[in-house]
């Protein structure tokens, strides 16, 4: 007997080409979030998405102020409150595109290659989240309802990034409570091994400055009796590395939660090889805590990063001074259960402690962001896992991120609630090169699998 | 009964307005080396002055091509190839001025106020090098001749830095060849302690370049497993520097002529207290080694410098990147007896040495200079320390330059003769400042003290 999940995936299927149609409508649309010039075009991108939410049969469809991009809201909560609810967030927005950053054809005039969609946006998010609203779709025009309520929660600002989102959800926690929040905004490395990201790093931004006399000083006249600010600078932040790369501040890895051997079991299935690294990145050599493997490093271990260094006179030829100031910016990535604003204190006193009082040392915190990392035994985990089995065809890994995507952390903080990553991109995807692309199997699998997941969510146990 | 300096003195004394009418002339000529748009007053100056020489009664007198600005030379043998010869070295190009700077009257037009003349280039050089010319006219116009030969060598690029004046000394070494050069182009605390400076600093200044991956990385996705060239490089730094602020590298002070007690009680009546050294440089405290005065770290000591540091972000806010590359420009100021290209090899050794094989390190050479240390106890100086105090009417005090003046070393390198730096400008003339000066009495007693000093140079036992 065919399951509700069967009727919609076939309904699916038979409207492929209509919703690709659809999609390239969206991608017509170039909605630069970062763009002022292009603000018209998020205003438009957003009134269609709102209607395109209605068409799908989403109600209580609203195209929402923030002090920024509008958010798109909607809803069906037909399968009634005893059943659960997830929350769908995605983004409409894309970053910049122009043909003479080196793309084949118009980034905002969808073309198919291959079987592959060209443009800007196509993979990053706009094929990723309209998954979701075709699934949606796809249930009410066969069953004539979804196994689980379904909300929508689509910004305009995440490339820049997201500043009002917080705000937003914290002004709406009531209009978007639910069980889970699912996001389709990453990838896999084939299509044959679908990824679910389970963790993502936060990050502690700050910044260093030191300075010395009150302009810069003649090296010849002052130089030996005025302590030079960018010496002390490379002294203060070399301190901060122990000779075999770690960091080397007390404590600063006091809360990261240990890795069990299934998690590295599972890390090592998608780790990086030497070689990968190298080719990826044109370094000369890997590098890094030998104690874990790369793709550990990147993801499951806090970092320490200079992000930028300055002082004095960095153009050409010789100029003899002892500047009056150098700074630095240092981030670190961290991961859970690591507090950023307490590995702020932790860096801010290491720094201060060893500041000589032969400068002046000002350390400022720019940004934090808290890490994510979502158990992968939760039922809602379990239940992405069936889902990719049957809708994409393929049995996923749990991977880690090693950036940061501050509403993951945003929604697992202030709604209580796990996030559930479903990538249905592709590692080549291209996301913010030229020539951005997404496969159209990989369209078609995404919607049926997240068909797949709304029932494997009715159905799962908590 | 009056000797030969008496008369001249008296000579000098009867024609001070018209030697200072004569200054005015040349102060006139805005003579900017560093400024195209000045090579004609750059020609004119050079012209005036081979006009002043031979009014003053020097003989082949010639304005001589450079690769750059011209140089004026001109000479006296009269004395005879028995007697000694002494080459004056100045020059007569001057740094920019403009009344928007804060001057208060135009800066090439001469004004004298509470005795003191108000122009650009009074003090560095113009003032200071027309001493010597008048000095040899007084001789020349009462006794009909001086006690030593005279040479001068004027040159038009001081201030951008000589680049052709070398290549001008080792060309005319025979023209130019004498028994001691004295340079007025420096400066005493107060008329009441004249200063002879008889060493200054020389200089290694080298570049370090730091780079690693082949462009910026996002550091959430490599941050880990990719050594950061800002980090490489900070360690490298500070590795330089040993924890009481002296120079870590093997060697670095292995040729330093150490300071004997005599020079040790000299440098001390010059000495800068921590509070004067705050005063002119705003730091928050002294810095150095400790065992050393201030004045000896800035004048008898070598030291390290970082001029500038670079690579990745620098602007406002957060920029998560691990940079390709990071760059530190570094100078050692040199004191007898290191040698600059020794010292370079050492750094450079000391670097490659701890550049760890996850980096790429560049190390470069940028330009080096010798120190000059001339021995107080030569009889040109002891000539030179009789002469101010006849001439000037105190005895001067000995002192070293915390700088570089290339030509220095030059001439006691190429030319192998000692270079008496007696300098006629008060610390306070402000040069290459708004509203330079000079002081009328000290432009006469410079006169006076330079008539003497040829008078003194031929009676010194060598």
């Amino acid at each position: 007997m065919a399951t509700a999940s069967d009727e919609a995936r076939a309904y699916a299927r038979a409207n492929g080409e209509r919703f690709l149609d659809e999609l390239f409508e969206a991608l017509r649309i170039p909605s630069l979030s970062g763009d002022p010039a292009h603000a018209e075009d998020i205003r438009r991108m957003a009134d269609w998405l709102a209607g395109s939410l209605r068409a799908a049969g989403a109600e209580n469809v609203a195209v929402m102020e923030t002090a920024g991009h509008p958010v798109v809201y909607g809803e069906w909560l037909g399968a009634g409150p005893e059943r659960p609810t997830v929350l769908v967030y995605g983004h409409y927005d894309v970053v910049p595109a122009a043909m003479e950053d080196g793309w084949d054809t118009d980034p905002f005039e969808p073309v198919v290659k291959d079987g592959k969609v060209f443009a800007r946006g196509v993979t990053d998010d706009k094929g990723q989240l309209y998954v979701h609203v075709k699934a949606l779709e796809a249930y009410l025009r066969t069953a004539g309802g979804a196994p689980v309520n379904v909300k929508f929660l689509i910004e305009g600002e995440e490339e820049v990034p997201s500043p009002n989102l917080t705000p937003f959800i914290r002004e709406h926690l009531d209009l978007l409570r639910c069980d889970v929040c699912v996001i389709s905004d990453s990838s896999m490395r084939a299509v044959e091994e679908p990824a679910i990201t389970h963790s993502l790093r936060g990050m502690t931004y700050l910044e260093v400055e030191v300075k010395g006399p009150r302009e810069d000083l003649h090296s010849g006249f002052f130089g030996g009796a005025v302590h030079n600010p960018a010496v002390a600078l490379v002294e203060l932040l070399a301190a901060l590395f122990a000779p075999d790369g770690t960091v080397a501040v007390p404590g600063f890895y006091d809360d990261v939660a240990p890795l069990t051997d299934e998690e590295r079991a599972m890390i090592a299935r998608t780790d990086l090889t030497p070689a990968e690294l190298l080719e990826a990145t044109g370094a000369p050599a890997a590098w890094g805590d030998e104690r874990f493997s790369i793709r550990e490093r990147v993801s499951a271990r806090p970092t320490l990063d200079v992000n930028g260094l300055w002082g004095g006179y960095a153009g050409p030829g010789p100029k003899t001074i002892i500047p009056a100031s150098a700074g630095a910016k240092l981030s670190s990535r961290l991961v859970a259960d690591q507090d950023p604003e307490r590995v702020y204190e932790l860096l801010e006193a290491f720094i201060e402690a060893r500041a000589p009082d032969t400068v002046r040392v000002e350390v400022r915190l720019l940004t934090t962001g808290r890490p994510a990392l979502v158990p992968f035994d939760l039922p809602e985990m379990q239940a992405a896992v069936r889902a990719y089995e049957r809708g994409w065809g393929h049995t996923p890994v749990f991977t880690r991120g090693g950036g940061s995507i501050p509403v993951v952390a945003d929604i697992v903080d202030l709604m209580q609630v796990p996030v559930v990553m479903m990538g249905y991109g592709l590692d080549s995807d291209g996301l913010h090169a030229p020539n951005e692309h997404y496969a159209i199997e990989t369209f078609e699998r995404g919607i049926e699998t997240a068909i797949v997941y709304l029932e494997e969510l009715a159905s799962a146990e908590r």
